[in-house]
């Protein structure tokens, strides 16, 4: 295992560029074998596929009419239009919900409403709004239609063993009812990923105490639960551990035993540092995969591997963890959760206008907050919100963020910039 | 009530644009009372405040430093480079997690750790990286400081009695954190809005059922309940409900007396359209507030309001229905849960290519269904999906849609388009 390496501005440290981390991380990821389970259809909302899915039959399984009209045989209307109409004798209607009685003979039309079944013999449906009726028998035609015009053909929706949604593939609200329709009942779906949380210092107290002088509240802990819930993981809390390594490393173990990702957060310090990668390497090949990343903030991540978990020992400041949970962890449980690789690399953005200069290192990606104000008749301004990593406020009161490259040394004011959404 | 009618291509019909039929519905929701509820932290997420929240106190309570090094007094920094260092005496150590032991004097220092507390005397901290350790006593310091440098001061994350978060403010997994960081241990929040569904039409079946010949399953009922649980809202069935009008008249009333929110959906068929306007017409004042929009697919929707629940009268299409939740029902149901305006009207979107021309009617809101593709060094290209709206396959083969709005008459290839994802 070898990380390429590139020298900070003091030459002390190595750090790995992010997207060469994420790849490094993702590789090893995509090796592991992913669990599977039966899964209720209602019950399978945001979950993902682990199978390819076939149609069992054709949707819709009959032709039906797909506006409110005269269901007619095409060639009856050729030629039709307002200054030389066409008369068709209406000889019948299709009930709702019912297989249609008799047949649409040459000349003639059945009235049929949105939803109803072709009858036999007709092959288009001519809408209300082109039509004139003379009496309850008669009908006037001003426009011609095509074949197959205003109506739904048998398995045009989805035909017969065709693929329906493929593996990989997370199940959306428009999914769920696409299965609905084919009658599916239930599908097989890889298992949620279980998730290990730790939070490690002996100035750490849990959130619900109060901290006496020199101790602060765990807010890491509850953070990271909520974003790993909102991605659909189950989390195990392991609480506060000790700096102790004995303790720490124990804990540590049983956790990677009992999950698929173990998250640990705590001090940013260097000897909270070194205790975090002598805890991964000594868990087991293939230990260590990175530790360090050229991002700001959220540096000093350390990410590990052992026995198929993923171990993230992240920054202890709460923005860096964040920051580290967005860019490593969330690809990770995406794996985990089984996802497939998406066609298109490209993530949602709010073009805003920067209102100062932000500076920038080169060879590192920062990623800097912002606000987001409407203007009239302009793009909403991009408000850097400033302060320390340490500071959760600061992530309160960002409405999201931009990200300035590595190889700019900053951005200038009017510049537009393309904000990622905290939402 | 009065709705400002456009008239369709024929002059048929009047329709409602949407941007005015979203006003009319959202300021008639905003007059009404919002429960609320107490929700402990951990389940506060994605609730909604109702209430403002100030900090019950400083964070962090005392100065803590931000980086590995040196607490000093920045004075005696003045001056220092790597020509000209200046030394500083190493008189003590800070530990983790205590109220530190002694003062730093003139011209000495104490050894901390990201995390420490600032000792009495010291007013800054000097990184490890610009000081080279003499021996255990003596420390060269290559770099000036200024008094505050990396270390963040008491209530400089938040000081007490400052706004928190306010009212209508959704809760994120960052602002779980502050919360937690500030020791609030329970929140008051908006109840989750409860939302009836049901379906109509003679034609339709439960989805667990086989559909006999002129039937079709309840794809929309599957749908919209996976669309409200994701907006956080709590769902009940009513069932499939018949086309008789006084059984419909009934089920619809009980389903506005128990929920905020009722949507039904059903027949496109005009016979199917006049039932719903005539049920909600009964159920009282201000009744029907728009009926059809400037909006394909979705055109025929009918927005009714009684005794402040919301009724929405959906097209039985399944995409129809799905883009008219996305355009009345989502911000509906945003506005019952409290969720203060946003103050960028922005959503975000990716950059794509489109593929090949696109017509439109002038005059309507069209929504382009479309796949993202990747592409190397350019943007991803958008293809059209291209399939009736009453085609749920369509919505599971889409990434995403785009808008051509109202004065457009179409877009043509190669022309940018703003893919909002269907995720």
């Amino acid at each position: 295992m070898t990380t390429k390496t590139i020298k900070d501005m003091l030459g002390r440290s190595s750090l790995t560029p992010v997207h060469e981390a994420t790849s490094l991380l993702l590789d090893q990821l995509k090796k592991i074998r992913r669990e599977i389970t039966t899964c209720s259809l209602p019950d399978a909302l945001d979950r993902v596929l682990a199978i390819d899915i076939l149609s069992p039959e054709d949707l819709p399984a009959y032709p039906r009419s797909t506006m409110d009209g005269f269901a007619v045989r095409a060639a009856d209307t050729f030629g039709a239009s307002s200054s030389m109409p066409c008369y068709l004798e209406i000889d019948g209607e299709v009930a709702m919900g019912q297989m249609p009685q008799g047949e649409v003979t040459q000349g003639k039309c059945f009235r049929i409403a949105t939803g109803g079944l072709l009858p036999k013999g007709s092959d288009a449906v001519m809408m209300f709004e082109h039509t004139i009726p003379i009496d309850g028998k008669m009908l006037e035609i001003v426009k011609s239609v095509g074949v197959g015009t205003s109506l739904i053909n048998t398995g045009e929706d989805i035909e017969k063993n065709a693929p329906a949604l493929p593996k990989g593939h997370l199940l959306r609200p428009q999914d769920l009812g696409l299965l609905a329709g084919l009658g599916i009942a239930e599908v097989e779906v890889f298992a949620r990923p279980k998730v290990g949380i730790l939070s490690t210092g002996d100035e750490i107290v849990p959130w619900l105490e109060s901290p006496p002088p020199g101790k602060i509240r765990d807010i890491n802990g509850v953070t990271l639960t909520a974003l790993c819930k909102r991605l659909g993981a189950e989390v195990t809390d392991y609480g506060i551990v000790s700096d102790n390594e004995d303790i720490f490393f124990a804990t540590v173990k049983r956790a990677t035993e009992e999950n698929n990702v173990v998250l640990f957060s705590g001090g940013s310090s260097v000897g909270m540092r070194d205790l975090g990668e002598r805890v991964i390497e000594k868990l087991g090949s293939p230990g260590i995969l990175v530790h360090g990343v050229a991002l700001k903030p959220g540096k000093p991540i350390i990410i590990g591997l052992t026995n198929n978990t993923a171990i993230f020992g992240l920054p202890g400041h709460p923005v860096s963890a964040m920051v580290c949970f967005e860019f490593f962890v969330n690809p990770a449980l995406r794996s985990f959760r089984g996802l497939a690789a998406i066609t298109h690399e490209a993530k949602p953005t709010i073009s805003a206008t920067l209102d100062r200069n932000i500076n920038s290192a080169a060879g590192r990606l920062d990623l800097v907050r912002v606000q987001l104000q409407a203007r009239d008749n302009a793009q909403p301004l991009a408000i850097p919100v400033l302060g320390k990593s340490g500071s959760i406020s600061t992530l309160s009161r960002a409405h999201g963020y931009f990200l300035i490259p590595e190889d700019a040394q900053g951005v200038h004011e009017n510049t537009t910039v393309k904000v990622h959404l905290l939402q």
